[in-house]
């Protein structure tokens, strides 16, 4: 469709642009970027080098976070035994609809005519197993023959896999069939320390995504009528994105005594006494790269906060002329060599690459524009002789060049990738902040949702299940969460049913 | 069954011992250690922290490898549409009896009388999905799409993943139906390169299990009746265990051009002609936590060689009176600090664990004995005094302990480690070396095998597939390869066929 203003949007490496159509451009900034595709099985990405790269970094960072809170990581079956989805009903209800089912575990070869085989399913099992949407009944078995006494309490494990949710709407990273993710599963002797586990989790979360994703988030507790199938309470991070939706970016379960009771995870107390344990689960996925582009990316492509870029510094030669070629090249590799030895960022080397493809130069820059890297060098004649470098930023405008001494830059290097993660969180901040609006009126409620992209709305609120439900489908929005630290506000009425409360709901469209 | 020397079994911390029951005991070394158990998933095992802290350290340490030899790492689909598999019609046949099939993507929840739940597979699939035993086809389909030109030319992808072969007789590390493990996948211009991959790989295999694992193994290649199904050429790594069978521990696969036919990996060349890549795929998985085991415990359980041992120092405060714990637990935990803060073991931070778990010291003791910890670090009231720690080396018999003074344990701390690495290595070594017997006479041959665990015979060797496949079948073995290095060596009259040949086979039992 043809609209105006073409002279601008050529400008902009990515078509369409943000504000032309932002779920077609999402997809072209993934293709731009070179970060993952789909593929032949339904509803299944492959994860491409760049964006795999960037789920590397997220796993390895979390990773450290979760062994310094004590947990350790173990691996699960793939597969689950039907019986095992049926034993909470709640849970099983949650997932059944998406459920793939291992139903054969043979398959006959039957050569063709033309040489061809075609292979038919064979050796039906007795009871299907399904492919794991999530693991708390596999790992409940487990944890029901590993705990005996309030001794093996609290049992803290986390489990880095794949899962699989049949998607009807599939979209790469944020909404897949298959996904990578972690899910950690915690029992204890007390509802209060699971609880302080929810909520250490949930703050882990929160500040995961601040510190290395640059992404702030609203977080607070999901409404009964959202929780984790099973949960009791559910805690979640709330991402608002550039088209002011939100995204459920990472979500921790106080699971109760329910799945407990439902597999028998139980221990001998302090008093001799049988007792279930108090359960949790959480887990955030490859959603988070999903949230990451659409929270930071532009019309030119992905910006990448430096803890998560591949590369965080991309050095270009710029090789004009054959005599001066060699000694460009060795400036450059002598550069990223020197940062690599003393320069760190975030307690990590540097990941910097020297780009010496035989391309030109300006398709070469916009490759590493699109792809995101926060700072990329151009080092030229000239700069060799005046013992400069040209800095470029993601977090500025592609053509904005400053040139700078080298050692000045060596020197400052930390500070500027601190500075480009700083840009992206406030710039992410200012636009959750000015799109966060208190409303008290149920007629401007109504109307809010009318406008093209509506934000969050902040609303007193103690409506019942059913009139939340209802609000929701009549504006396609949902309460996002209660969000922490106002629940215990100053009295107001509740916009729907007048009567006073000091809780507070936060609603929103999202993905 | 009552066995004699029962007094000398009961001094060793398994039962039964490798000599009583080398299976069975394998089995009580990964209970004793707490490394992985059965779930209730036919065929799957659950891998318990200390087992995938042992996977976790492989797989640093491989991808590490990888990343230096110029491979990215990506993720493809677990889901493999059915007619992928039918394409490469030797590979389909070679995988066909061992796959889970995905026949429906939906349960229907029937709620019963009694308030539970059944669940009935619905959605039925067009087209059902075998889940991964292996992902050429479903890779090869990717890289159709990725490379156009010899300048896409050589893709080097590997990936971290889950697989599923449908295994009848399932042992927990060594052959269980889901496992971990990489894939490396490559397609390159030429026959030479991706043969020179294959190669590289192979070597790098080879030095992994040497340094890392302390395994020697005989690299060589796969006769065509042993090849990986659709490969034009098979490596293997084989490594002699305790009683004496082979496990192929790591292969690497020339594919030729079969799968590139197959699925249409095709480039336009240098003179703009189109043709087809040469590809490879090469892979280890958690199977060689399995060879580790059988290759290295002893009768008291696990032991690690250092670099993939979860924990490499334990410190045990031995505490008997109230008025110096105290101190001596400060003392453990200050060594602990100075090791950690101070030194390392090949490249690395060293792991170490202060245990001051409220448990007796003996328990505590043959706890890591079992769990194979390298070095273990008792400090008592007496050793507070003199300035002096207690080592014990996994390498050497249990009660073994050596007084030294805390500094020269200090200093010497990684020379230690890599003493207890070599010990191993050694010992391996001799085994498999005092092991392999030259066979030229096939009377001797077919008498070899009558003994009860025995070892591996090495042949000149010409016969046809046929006559390899009788004389395997015939004893319950295979050419577990041609080794590397033997190939060309001075004729001799084939075993079998009596004709003089240069080439040498390497006949054994395996897992």
């Amino acid at each position: 469709m043809a609209k105006p203003q073409q002279s601008k949007k050529q400008k902009s490496a990515i078509q369409p642009t943000r504000s032309d159509d932002f779920p077609e451009w999402y997809q072209q900034v993934i293709r731009a970027a070179d970060m993952a595709e789909n593929s032949e099985t339904r509803g299944c990405m492959v994860i491409k080098p760049w964006g795999y790269g960037i789920w590397e970094l997220i796993q390895q960072q979390l990773d450290v976070k979760f062994k310094a809170t004590g947990h350790q990581n173990a691996y699960f079956p793939l597969l689950i035994p039907l019986s095992f989805l049926e034993k909470e009903a709640g849970h099983a209800e949650g997932f059944a609809t998406e459920c793939a089912v291992v139903t054969h575990h043979r398959l006959e070869t039957e050569k063709q005519e033309d040489g061809s085989v075609k292979m038919i399913p064979t050796g039906k099992l007795t009871e299907p197993y399904v492919i794991r949407p999530t693991s708390e009944t596999i790992i409940g078995a487990a944890f029901s023959r590993w705990v005996e006494s309030y001794r093996d309490l609290p049992l803290l494990i986390n489990q880095w896999a794949n899962v699989m949710r049949w998607e009807m709407r599939p979209r790469l990273f944020l909404r897949t069939a298959e996904f990578l993710w972690q899910e950690g599963h915690t029992a204890h002797e007390t509802k209060k320390e699971a609880i302080e586990e929810t909520r250490l989790i949930h703050q882990l979360y929160e500040d995961f995504l601040r510190d290395h994703l640059a992404i702030p988030v609203i977080p607070g507790e999901k409404t009964e009528a959202e929780r984790f199938p099973g949960a009791d309470m559910t805690l979640t991070v709330e991402a608002m994105v550039q088209d002011k939706k939100a995204i459920q970016a990472g979500t921790s379960h106080y699971l109760g005594q329910n799945f407990s009771k439902a597999q028998d995870i139980s221990f001998t107390d302090r008093d001799g006494a049988k007792q279930f344990c108090h359960t949790t689960s959480w887990g955030v996925s490859t959603r988070l790269i999903g949230t990451l582009i659409m929270a930071h990316a532009d019309d030119d492509g992905l910006v990448l906060p430096p803890r998560v870029a591949p590369q965080q510094i991309i050095i270009i030669p710029v090789t004009p002329k054959e005599e001066t070629r060699d000694a460009i090249i060795d400036a450059c590799q002598a550069l990223a060599e020197v940062l690599r030895r003393e320069k760190s960022y975030a307690g990590q080397p540097l990941r910097i690459q020297v780009d010496t493809r035989d391309i030109g130069g300006g398709i070469k820059k916009w490759e590493w524009v699109k792809k995101g890297a926060p700072i990329r060098i151009e080092i030229g004649p000239r700069d060799l002789e005046s013992g400069k470098v040209c800095l470029q930023r993601r977090d500025r405008a592609p053509m904005e060049k400053e040139f700078i001494p080298k050692e000045d830059f060596i020197r400052n290097v930390e500070e500027i990738l601190h500075e480009i993660h700083h840009t992206l969180l406030t710039r992410a901040t200012e636009l959750r902040d000015s799109n966060i609006t208190e409303c008290n009126d149920i007629e401007a409620f109504h109307k809010y949702w009318d406008q093209d992209q509506p934000g969050w709305l902040l609303t007193p609120w103690n409506g019942s299940r059913e009139q939340e439900e209802e609000l929701s489908k009549q504006h396609k929005i949902a309460i996002r969460c209660l969000p922490n630290g106002l629940q215990e506000e100053e009295e107001k009425s509740c916009l729907l049913t007048g009567t006073p409360t000091p809780q507070r709901a936060l609603w929103g469209r999202s993905y």
